[in-house]
């Protein structure tokens, strides 16, 4: 039966150049195109490539906001490149929350590892959705929909876990979008129908010009 | 040579019922699908389906924003169903604004038809883009990101034209996200870092509850 | 500043018919097309639609495999129709395993909430590609190929949510593939160049004829 | 092991329902999408639907074109719908044409099953690829672009199948888009610099008025 | 509240190397890809980037057709590289035509700024859609399908700015992939059934060989 | 009229830099990306480039399977890059098998060109498609499902043609794939329930270790 091997090897050895069965991003190689990066070489993926541990760190949930987003985007973990998926940990301390954004390139999926966690997403039609989630519980957020998580499990932590639909969502923060760069008052202003007074205070905090 | 004619017929009498080269939607079927709405017959659509006047009538801007959007979505335009592509009109008068807001379906075109418009939009990476256009010029908007348009026209209006890049592109003015339903004021406050006197101020205004 | 009111409330009157922001499967309609199923009335839509619980219930474990696989596709998780995304739990007791199969339509992402669970897939090029992970670790499979995950917690049970790329993952476990239905013997045998004691062996086992 | 077989059965129970591993049209529903028709229910699904005899009869070429084009679109072949593929058989009798046309929503590949056939296509650059095929070769036809096969094989006939990146192609034959239908002769001319006398005698051979 | 900042600006850090919210089309650096071209680093992208002021200029019409198309598909205007739009500028002098042709990779959407276009295109079913179109007036012309515009303002100047599903919409002008290159003539008459004299004349115009 | 020519050259000056009506692979490159190679510079492509001969060669069936695979994927036929489409060659010998095995990427088209060709697949339902087809049939495999074919011409060979939906479709041979690595015969045991014995004799005939 060893002719099964020599036919199949001279099969595999076509198909392994170009299979494609996936595209472990080369991060490295300046190169970014609409539909991701280059691949590395089948030949040096190994295992490790596929795996990925940084989701399993806490964040560092000493901040303002008392919650920490750590991704696991396609820049961290380059196996996700063309998979149409990605990850992050959401770490949320009591009082924790992760303030109101937007993903504009991807739906996103939640689960709640423990704790309880309040989300809400805001439709195209003004329209609230609003749940407070146990463990075990999953809810859909769609893309670039304005929405927010705020820790509900009172003095205790709570953690979920996101997955995107994109192996970069993106994340716009609204708070930082308005009021931490360069956009003129004026125009903020004008735009947002924000008191000037509540603008300079943003800036003020968030740092924008 | 009137076989081929009859040869022909009778390919094109099957291909006829298959083409799917468009795809005008039923809008009144009670059917809509992720990929879009069903298609009228092809026996029953006419060169008016393709057609839309609406864009041709200036909006009313006698508001509080000076301005008004005009949509070609697939709900005004069933002939772009399924065709990646819609439009919108956007008139502004003299101080009129179209607020702050995203489309999480669509990447945007504008194009200036007269006057002078101040466009901007802020990246995943809270960096603005802005630029004054003039008569003719474009801009894009990738999709999901926060932009605005205020007339730059001094005391003359200014029209523009805009195409996206889905039937239906969606559409999420910050203000009435925020302000303008149900979502209550602490959950906003904590989730915007706004003041309450903003939020309520706003809500005021808006409508929100 | 009631125009501002009356002027948005008109446009979003018109998109809101069309919004699609997210399309809630009407799972009850008896149409599924390529693209999903269509959608429920974005009117009848609620937030409890977006969440689901019946990933927080472990499955039942008590069977040949020690395992369980929940699904939370869109048959079971409606809102996940058309978002490119959907979930599942994997319940894995002592010594339990997710036997050999493929997902013929998605990529996966695999979350390890507890536990120790060794994984593999093998690829076009005939490559194990082989990971033992941890509590927090993550790790993805690639559409279509051949996988596996086997408790490697000792005594202790492990819990994982595994994301998909699409809706509709599609799910074929090997074993049941191959002799859990009426494909003939001789047929199997000869494609698959397995000894008929083993087919008959398993067949009976799994209830093929 | 019994239990393996009743968690799966469960299993597959539920995802059976939702599989969409494959879709095959309903095309007497009278529901066509962007993404095509509604799939027959799993259930009602046999061998049958996947297999198609319509490409083993030979076509008609007692024509003045000497040549035949048998398509197994979706609207012939059902089970290609959503599957991105589709055929047809070309018949061409010693002289045969199969004259120039597009197809508007699909990449073409075209094997020689016997004979020679001359290929061409024409690029946006305004640059023609020609090949004469033999026997056994395969050539390429990217989506919309004018493409023509005239036999080569002198007093024998030739086969090609030729299948497409769409279950809906589409087919637009040069001389019926420009003299088979009521498009008015003066904008014919104007829009084409072809002469009136050219233009009405082939608007009287292919029937156009 | 410094510590939102220094929070945010490591996420910001990260997520700014793989946003991918756009990809400026570095068009200098010799690769292109079934997607589109390689992004210039997001570090180095201005607003000037995102604006275009190509399509404020018209076109010299002084021609024989009396009409001027100006592009901005991603070789001219980076910016709309992967965002699935391109636009262009259509002038039409008194008496003007675009003449016969298709986009075979984009559904066009044609607005007219001013003046007055008779627009026709002709589907798969070989039916003919054709309006008159006014100022303000949009109309869509679906992939792949044969179609033109006429200046029907009499002594006036007309003018439309059209936008494309694709970055790369691709033009194939009847006229010119007919007469304009070197397709033998016999092969020409052959799949077009134009007499010798009329392909010779147009050759001779067109620079055809 | 010589300004037709003048006007429609300075169009496709600019449009053929960025027309990719089609991107043939320029597979030395050494970058591939999610979405295929990069092209090939269009003024280096000749009519070569679109033909591929490979198909027309009989393959080896002198082998234990008495059946050869010759691929026509994008590693071997460059102009199918990015064009959603594919093609092999199956030869069957007397006797002769393609083992069971998937596709991860593509859905396949199989057309006879002469025998006679026993096809199966099993769905995620678990359901077997079972069909012997003839000269002329055609049959589809859908994406990632398990398939086999077997000559059924008796003394005589069989010849099939198969396209895929993707210029990289994959191919996993289960036996292989189980077999032929290194995958722990512990875990291959325990993910597939076969006994040692059969997994011993078939690693010894196929190499695994």
């Amino acid at each position: 039966m060893l002719h099964i091997f020599l036919l199949f090897s001279l099969i595999f050895t076509s198909t392994n150049v170009l299979a494609q069965d996936f595209c472990v991003a080369n991060t490295a190689s300046g190169i970014v195109t609409p539909s991701g990066y280059p691949c590395i070489m089948e030949a040096n993926v190994t295992s490790d490539d596929f795996a990925f541990s940084g989701l399993g760190v806490p964040g560092n949930t000493s901040n303002i906001i008392s919650a920490a987003v750590t991704p696991a985007f396609v820049g961290q973990y380059p196996a996700v490149n063309g998979l149409g998926l990605s990850a992050a940990r959401l770490d949320l301390a009591p009082g924790g929350v992760i303030p109101m954004h937007t993903h504009p390139g991807a739906n996103e999926l939640l689960y709640v590892v423990h704790g309880h966690i309040t989300c809400g997403f805001i439709s195209s039609a003004n329209k609230v959705y609003l749940k407070t989630l146990k463990r075990g519980d999953v809810m859909v957020f769609p893309q670039g929909l304005l929405h927010f998580q705020i820790n509900a499990a009172g003095k205790r932590p709570s953690l979920a876990i996101v997955t995107f639909s994109s192996p970069s969502p993106g994340l716009q923060i609204l708070d930082f979008a308005l009021f931490a760069n360069d956009l003129p008052s004026s125009l903020l202003e004008k735009s947002t129908f924000l008191d000037d007074a509540q603008v300079k205070k943003l800036k003020g905090v968030l740092g924008g010009t």
